[in-house]
């Protein structure tokens, strides 16, 4: 059942002991819209807490800065960003409690009691920022940091074409409220361990193109990341930049997993629709930037997106 | 003399036959004012066109298409976007002509009759942006195409500090006066040829590191272009880069020229004022993002910088 912001102001103000579930391999926008609920959440006077399955890279921390970590049995469970139940690792027995969903991805499984879904929303802290804003409810800086965080990490800080006129509003207005955005992106995106800059020269020494250059394939290894002394935030490092190859319409990037599988992370231009390759192999997400798991043989996995993608582009693998 | 907006007005309703002159090494901000400021005149019936010293970089084409290239005796003269009338490399004669400079760089030499300088501002673009609205004038697409792109490579994509909330604002304005936000950041951030990143990869391979890791010089010779067959704009993507190692305060990439001299740019975090330290070496720029020639002994200059932050930060060399 689709919720309307009126209602979903009903379902936060009825909550009580709220759990806030966010997606496995969590990214800025999850935390940074669970953070920004929980803050508004205690401020009514609410338990509510943000939870994850892992640990929350360190990097995010200041999301969280004097945020309570309690323990408690929840009563109402709100997901925010998590388009599917398996995103939720540990958690997703708790699927089928879920009450409220707040989400952008397409994708939504629709698995929640009832979901609160902006597909056309750049991030999900558009979304929850729009609900802030219709429902009247006061923003204060820590609320703006976590929702800017979410807005620019999910845009790619407003260069993708998911940021729209609302999105780059919703920045301004994220900034008046005391936003540090210069900062925030200064961690967000301009600030890498050297490690990875090593790992993204490795890895482009083994670029392969296929579809008369129209596709690149990058692949890292853990043997790779334990080479430099790389975490797996490298991944998302080298999926960037995949994409930014001159004349490359689909940018794919292996990701060796620490149980030897692969996670596939696909980046498209148009016309290529990268939830729907990455459907073809039980995956999601955007448009423009989506995953899946790879099979057994991660090589057989990439033929099949391989083959899908040159039939769509009408040239020859 | 500092010029209000209104009297910017009076300067261009009374201009005719207007050169609109840019800075050396063209970017995004001085061609997209340039050329958003030239639609503007054409639109009021009068001659005017956009000159550089030196080709336009192929990436920048829409900025002017549909503009003539006229070549015509000037009786109005101005500059956006350039700080010192050295930038203007063969136009530097016409420098003590130049009716009119609209600019946002701190250090401007105010070498113009009169000029309308906003140092707050992140791009001539959105100094430009205010005067046209201040001044009721409208912005069709083609404008707003060329505002988007000035703003938003000036800051980074909105990366850096110098994004304020005016600065979402205008962008947010300008989506909805019909710039194409998306597939301009494809064109001017997500797309770089192979030889940039293998570039890239090969600066890195001999980066160094200062004063405590907190700086970090990369270095690029003729040579490595030639191999790679990249151009000058694997300057941009290195020195963007230079300032993103972790710990590192100070990024510094030596920048081989053609006749093998070498300029070097500076990108910088607090506490360091990369435009006062360039203006060590004669140059000058943005608190953040400045540049300098280097003398005849490259490693020299580099040196006289390194011996400056050294002593700011209070580290061992």
């Amino acid at each position: 059942m689709n919720a309307s912001i009126s209602r979903v102001g009903e379902v936060l103000r009825a909550s009580e002991d709220v759990l806030i579930l966010t997606h496995k391999n969590p990214d800025g926008d999850c935390l940074g819209t669970g953070a920004a609920l929980c803050r508004y959440l205690l401020s009514l006077g609410k338990r509510a807490t943000v939870v994850n399955d892992g640990p929350i890279p360190e990097k995010f921390g200041y999301l969280f800065e004097g945020l309570p970590q309690e323990d408690f049995e929840p009563k109402t469970i709100v997901a925010v960003d998590v388009a599917d139940p398996k995103l939720l690792g540990r958690y997703e027995t708790l699927a089928d409690r879920v009450d409220l969903c707040i989400d952008h991805h397409v994708s939504n499984k629709l698995y929640a009691r009832e979901t609160h879904l902006c597909p056309d929303d750049g991030a999900a802290a558009l979304s929850l920022f729009r609900i802030f804003r219709e429902l009247g409810i006061p923003i204060d800086k820590p609320m703006a940091d976590c929702l800017y965080t979410g807005l620019s990490t999910d845009t790619g800080c407003f260069r993708y074409s998911n940021a729209n006129a609302e999105a780059y509003r919703a920045a301004a207005d994220l900034i008046e409220l005391g936003a540090d955005n210069g900062p925030i992106n200064t961690k967000m995106f301009e600030t890498k361990p050297l490690s990875q800059f090593q790992v993204l020269s490795d890895a482009f020494a083994g670029l392969r193109l296929y579809c008369d250059g129209k596709v690149s394939v990058l692949k890292i290894s853990q043997e790779m990341l334990r080479e430099r002394g790389a975490d797996t935030d490298a991944f998302e490092f080298v999926t960037a930049m995949s994409r930014q190859v001159e004349g490359v319409l689909c940018g794919i990037t292996m990701k060796q997993q620490e149980d030897g599988s692969y996670k596939i992370s696909l980046r498209t231009h148009e016309p290529l629709d990268a939830s729907a390759l990455c459907g073809l192999l039980g995956g999601g997400g955007h448009q423009r930037a989506a995953g899946c798991n790879a099979g057994e043989d991660e090589e057989a996995s990439l033929r099949v997106l391989l083959k899908q993608i040159a039939e769509e582009l009408g040239v020859e693998l």
